[in-house]
């Protein structure tokens, strides 16, 4: 049941809005929607806007939160943070630890998926955002630590890293993981995939680049084809301690 | 604390073995090892072999199942299990039906995420290698159904199919989603990806299709360049009811 | 040296310009250019702006047809056009068949290498344009065909095709080929690329469907990567008689 | 028509075979060849084996001698050299300097296209069996120059490197280019990469640093796709006085 300060999704005529169940009025071009009435439904259910319009309500998911939560930069894309998932394998057993935190859109992912996860985040500004993105999602078991991650301790299963890397990230991730467990590191540049690199060959036992170049295919009438455009996000090192 | 008959990984000396603990030897080219001594033991403790070599012991990932467990046909990859997981933002909270189930290797990594997998294979044979597997990674909220998912009912969050796709399969999907949920197709060829496009495009809401290309970026005292192989494993289509 | 008519470049101060010898002015930023001073010039020599400024003259290259002639649609990339003479090793001794001429920029490249070229467009107004580009590049041994292709007769070693292709476009170059000369497709969209090889196959010893995925590399003080942005254009199959 | 010491390929049975015409016999396992028959011939023609299979008489293309001619070491893939002539638009009136030459099939694919072709291989042992291969393609126009790069002078207006490259190669090809030519580096790492970017991002007009992955679309009875295989092979910058 959805309470007061819930995040939801209101769907209706192809349109999508980003809205917190509680006081207050969200104009539409279907007409205004009085959010208060959203206190005590349940997914599925609709309401009505003073026209008259229908808006289903959802539970917003992960890529719900990247698409429409508010951001102190840019977020790593799904597909990254899904292969990241996918080559560390993480899971419900792991307690994860994260850095740079940025708009929390990674944590919420990985909050979604690990039993716990601790984000690290320098910047006092871009922590504060991500607590509350976080907690609009509902989640319980992330912890957003406003302070530099070299000053992490703990055992962790995955060490995630975005942010500018140094090797001393490298070696702290190495010192911060149960063995068997592993880092990841998101670098969009090659300079420090060389660093990323440079310091794991030595360190892990397993130490793979990937390179993803992901493209969406179109359909239509006048054919199929790769999209014109496809985008180079970043280099993704997978350490395995 | 290890059981008799868990799943463990033994790793020394460069070399992972994927072993069971109870009765019995395994002969390594470091000595022989009695995997009687592996019940009541605890993750990261050493065994020694005759010859006195040490063996870490861990507890196996998904990633290890995908490396190690017996196999019924190609699973998919990790890194496509990973943007499945990614697209569709598979969480905690989600109940998910996966097709065919294969090896059980997508519906081991589901499993570690979802509160509930429900995975459909038809081969009566497939489905018995995939529940011992699953059995093997711990899980108990995977259930291997040895049927055709045509015939599955029931609510979902997340449908993921990896089978010789037709139009109907995208369509019966569409009845077992939730509001807001996510059919996620992988297809290796073309002709499959028209099929399964041109069925979702008027039924969703969101379709997109995804080709993605990874290349491994290797780095050695000649020089840092992609690999000069890389795969292409399948299309994967998102469509969002 | 340049004669009254002759395509010229002219560049200075970072910007290029297409010009003609000949009569008339050219206003720039730099001031205003007599275009009558370029007959009888030589490339390399320059000349000078009312204002002072000095432009240096330049016969154009092939390249430079692409970026500054005028055009009736969108020319294949000089990328694809150079992929089409590696694939066919097309050079000196050969007599190419090209169609759709479009703007004639493919017919250019073509005619500044092979012996004699003949290049096939239905449409008059982009025939009379595309010869009117081929005569700007001073290009004797490439004749505009205002017609349909498959009315042409004769024999090549490499036939291009850059047009909306039909099976009776690849049988009927089966029959302008020598044997051992290539046809060479370009198409867009798959189903384009299906017809091609559906027809090919069956028809000529070798047959290969390319797909040339590109990217710029950028290198600046914040690090070197990949540009975001990566076109698809189109696949090429060369088949071989 | 065909005299004797002259390169023919031999056509029959799908088998190619890269003959010299003159004394001697092939054998084949349809039979023997006798190749004192291919002296006076025309290519198309056909020469019968003692077992009366026919083969056909045909020139080699550039590709053919991609294909067959000895080797010194990996040449350059047609696909590559091909993107070279492309970007830099070579033609018939060019003058082209390459180094270093290798087994000199960049050289044959650029003595094919160009006025004249000079190309610096430091190996005399290369440049000798390059040398060869020119004389076979029956090019006269490419002189093999069995010295350093770094020694050329002289005016270009295309000059290719495909050699273990430093700044002063790049530095010197600028002295060798005429206004408006092209420098074309192929480099299959990214440490020659940024070198040859840092020094020519300094000293010419327009730097392009170009990576093209190649992928061959496979099309069976099980469906299309692209081939499980794709090759890295180097990047190309392009570099324009």
């Amino acid at each position: 049941m959805i309470e007061e300060g819930d995040r939801v999704l209101l769907v209706g005529n192809g349109r999508t809005y980003f809205v917190r169940a509680g006081n207050g009025d969200l104009s539409t071009d279907l007409g205004i929607l009085d959010l208060g009435q959203l206190t005590g439904t349940t997914p599925g259910d609709q309401i009505t806007s003073h026209r008259g319009s229908s808006f289903t309500i959802r539970i917003p998911r992960p890529a719900d939160f990247f698409a429409h939560a508010r951001r102190s930069g840019a977020p790593m894309l799904p597909k990254d943070i899904g292969l990241v998932i996918g080559y560390t394998g993480m899971n419900h057993r792991d307690t994860v630890l994260d850095a740079g935190t940025g708009s929390g859109i990674a944590a919420i992912y990985f909050g979604g998926i690990a039993a716990r996860v601790d984000t690290y985040e320098q910047r006092p500004d871009f922590a504060r955002l991500a607590a509350a993105n976080i907690l609009d999602a509902g989640l319980e078991n992330v912890e957003v630590i406003p302070a530099d991650v070299l000053l992490a301790n703990g055992k962790y299963d995955v060490v995630h890293f975005d942010l500018s890397i140094t090797p001393a990230h490298v070696e702290h991730a190495h010192t911060l993981l149960n063995p068997g467990g592993y880092l990841a590191c998101y670098t969009p540049f090659l300079e420090h995939l060389f660093a990323v690199l440079d310091t794991a060959q030595g360190l892990f036992e397993e130490v793979q680049a990937h390179e993803c170049i992901e493209r969406e295919m179109t359909r239509s009438p006048r054919g199929t084809r790769p999209s014109t455009r496809i985008c180079h996000t970043g280099y993704i090192t997978i350490a395995r301690k």
